[in-house]
């Protein structure tokens, strides 16, 4: 079955209206591309629950700064669309920069409150980006639902505020962080990662894992989590760890001392050379 | 025909779901109540072009600033359905505050530009409150059309802008604006005028009608625009003018002269007692 490509919002939604007066329950997957297994998972969550699934793929510069890596993230539309293909997706949705952003375009969406923190301290102008963005592909492709990864853990709380606040009529599906075989999160920016870099990549997933096991033991003091994660972190010459954290999961508040119920999510952000990787676990008691 | 009442955002999506798959049009009016002759054109023209018109009432706290009439504002429900089922309005969508901002709203869209001028100068919140509102509204009411006045020029370019920029697929729908015999623009809030206040206020449309003149006698300077509509203002004893500047239609640029061809809207605020008023209108060649 071959995939349909879409560049134009205009034309997607034609044909989005039109499959919705068909009955059509439309599920999105928004990307930017250089499609992996973790996207896979979100294509084929998306098929086995809606009819016609679409996936977007569109970097986004509005979520770059400008010392970050929009010029070189890595592309491979020809093979995306072979992975789209394999995985059921019907639509691939790919508008270029100027027919998203035209001359002239000046609107931007703020979500506060947790998003200020962790990724939002380093990258201050990403969520905002992230916001404008998903609120757009929304628009242009009208889905039922939408498919992210929990790998990217604040941006799933940044579209889940959006769409709530906005009363967005979109349920938002958030699937499982898939990993290399030993651990390392999937991630297009893995590419990046020199041979020896890659191999150390493992100690970030090493950290989450010893930081639940500890959660699992009774631990609950949010420094002691902290001092769990950056020992083990630091046992890679070099890395630079910019947050290895312990939170609320729901609300991402940082008391001293978890309470017994709580659920507590860790997150992790530390570059390897010139790539800067995040990863996230989420203990639930 | 009864006009049906929605207080919740979900109910209100749910009958606009149905209302689309039975294939009707639905055209929207936003207002915040205490409906005038001016949303009475606006109804009747949404129900001429669509099967079926949704009101919506809701004065908006996020318009407001913290020294501006929100508590005051005037209200009278059960009067304006009857306007509404006067005018063929099927729907008043009318939900509470804690509905559209329930604790944990942390979401605004910003409008950058030429909102940030005039009305954006004076009332530096005001345009993000509008944008975030309508954009909320759009979303729960889900229409093909939207209905606002003319009367609210810089909204309406912010409506226009916010449509644009996140590729909303609505068709905005802009209606001139309705005036009193004298020719005062039509308002919610003329209501707080005294009676001395009520019969000076005219004289907002004459220096705007002084203007409108003066161009088409072939006047192009945007500095002698603003010195007849202050002259003709300031006759009125006590009168405080925030603004009365005339600029490029389209995209509100000033510049020092117009060309011949130029479409020109003259736009005035202005205090009389504690009532600010805005007006304006448009040249066009």
């Amino acid at each position: 079955m071959a995939v349909q490509e879409i560049n134009s919002i205009r034309e997607m939604q034609v044909t989005a209206d039109a499959l919705r007066a068909a009955g059509k329950r439309i599920g999105v997957v928004p990307t930017m591309g250089y499609l992996h297994e973790g996207h896979g998972s979100l294509i084929e969550a998306a098929r086995r629950e809606n009819d016609v699934v679409i996936v977007t793929i569109f970097v986004n510069p509005l979520q770059f700064a400008a010392h970050e890596d929009l010029s070189t993230y890595p592309r491979n539309f020809t093979r995306d669309v072979e992975i789209i293909d394999a995985k059921g997706g019907a639509i691939v949705f790919a508008p270029v920069v100027e027919e998203m952003y035209p001359t002239g375009f000046e609107t931007k969406i703020s979500i506060g409150g947790s998003t200020q923190k962790f990724e939002g301290a380093f990258r201050p102008t990403h969520f905002d980006g992230v916001a404008t963005v998903v609120a757009k592909l929304f628009m242009a492709t009208k889905p039922h639902s939408a498919y992210f990864g929990q790998k990217d853990y604040q941006q799933v709380a940044v579209i889940r505020q959006l769409i709530r606040d906005l009363n967005i009529d979109i349920e938002l599906c958030v699937e499982n962080t898939v990993r290399e075989p030993d651990g390392l999160a999937k991630s297009s920016r893995n590419v990046y990662l020199s041979a020896d870099d890659r191999a150390q990549a493992v100690i970030l997933s090493k950290a989450l894992l010893e930081a639940m096991r500890a959660a699992r033991e009774g631990e609950r003091s949010r420094n002691t989590f902290g001092k769990i994660m950056k020992n083990i972190l630091e046992t890679v010459p070099g890395i630079r760890v910019d947050y290895a954290a312990a939170a609320l999961a729901d609300t991402l508040d940082e008391p001293d001392i978890f309470a017994s119920g709580d659920e507590i999510v860790f997150l992790i952000a530390a570059r390897l050379g010139s790539t800067r990787l995040i990863d996230n676990m989420v203990f639930r008691p």
